[in-house]
């Protein structure tokens, strides 16, 4: 598995790194949350600003992800507007604004890495790439798909499309319908980190997708997101049992 | 998954069981060991019978039984002769002598479940099921590949044929050459938990393998095995690490 750098640094060795999610609506709500989650210890914390109310207004949101840093000294943040068809919440934001905020993130250096989906426009694709890069932010492209698991050549093509598109890591998350399905999203991400360059995420989400976010880094999955204060997405464990699990898995520990 | 039976009684609940083995050579070598894990919290033990010097004297062997039933009060015991071709190890006993100790261990009752390798003569797995119908006692019949894992149909007959052979319980576990190895195991046990009426037990071996001792259960997998005192297979995890695992992946505590 190939690891994910911040400054030059992986967010863990010897096993997948843990991401808790960032869900508060308010400013209190977050920096609150952000605390509780600094005492649980994630590698990474994944603010999905989609749920912020002031998400509309850029100022806002520059000062809260430096209140964030705050409160959660020295833990990389990943900042992420999921959209609503891959997802996220509704935004009182167009496209536009949703890339101008980008911009602004970037360019203020106040988060460590972004997430934008790889089906949004070509164009702001582009942009957000190129005010990440600009400004050292590290750049996750991802896809989502909530309703089913595509076939194995359909996720290796994301894999790749993140890759030929510039992310520094690429990210898909599917909905199994049934373990069939979270097996092809395991042996998708096998394959693909061994063709791809850059480092990998990947979940299968739900219930029954559950094991793939403790058994993916055995395949090649770099990240994994736990519930430290309230789940994002469906399937996420308990932080904490999330990452002994991980830390079970390590070479140090098989007898 | 369809869990494992003992009594009537499942071994575990919501998850996968966990089972420690026994490998001592001398009775007070076991008897220690049958303490210490007993602390541990196993739902089942595994005597490795192939490791005790007494293996060729049946008396010495029903006495250690006996004297495990009192070390480790409550915990159901697996009756287990590897042979070397399975990875098991030498003993100065012949096949004949072999089927005897196993009719007589089930003819005392002394053990709840005896593990019989599928590959042996047709004869003596007639005879190793026989006794064990007789009186009570579960029958796992088991095929092990140290240097590889067979291909998915290959892997999906030796659970078939374990059925048909009259066992309670198939076990297949194999050495995989690549993590592509441990997804087609995974998928066989998918397959064959779907087609067969009986639980089965599977493993990846190795350190390639040891994400299959936790991830294994969510595939159909009613039992993992893990370290207490020392290992009897390579890959197998720490037993209070590996029964946490297992808990955190009951479907109560997803989000």
């Amino acid at each position: 598995m190939k690891p994910i750098l911040v400054g030059g640094q992986p967010l863990a060795t010897g096993r997948s790194a843990v991401c808790a999610p960032l869900v508060g609506r308010t400013r209190e709500a977050l920096l609150a949350e952000a605390a509780a989650l600094a005492a649980l210890g994630p590698d990474l914390i994944e603010w999905r600003v989609d749920f912020f109310e002031g998400i509309a207004q850029a100022q806002q949101v520059l000062d809260v992800a430096a209140a964030l840093r705050r409160a959660a000294p020295g833990l990389p943040i990943l900042f992420t507007r999921r959209s609503v068809r891959e997802g996220g919440e509704p935004i009182a934001l167009d496209e536009p604004g949703v890339v101008a905020i980008y911009a602004a993130v970037c360019a203020a250096a106040a988060v460590d890495m972004v997430d934008f989906e790889m089906a949004n426009a070509p164009a702001d694709v582009q942009a957000v790439r190129e005010a990440a890069q600009r400004h050292g932010v590290g750049l996750v492209l991802s896809f989502h798909d909530f309703q089913e698991t595509p076939p194995l050549e359909v996720l290796n093509q994301r894999f790749r499309q993140a890759e030929a598109l510039g992310a520094d890591v690429a990210k898909v998350a599917v909905m199994p319908r049934g373990m069939a399905d979270v097996l092809t999203l395991l042996r998708a991400t096998l394959q693909s980190s061994e063709a791809l360059s850059i480092p990998l995420v990947s979940m299968a989400m739900g219930a029954e997708g559950a094991v793939s976010r403790v058994c993916g880094g055995a395949f090649g999955s770099a990240l994994s997101f736990g519930v430290g204060v309230a789940p994002s997405a469906p399937g996420q464990l308990p932080l904490a049992g999330l990452k002994a699990a991980l830390a079970l898995l390590q070479p140090a520990h098989v007898r």
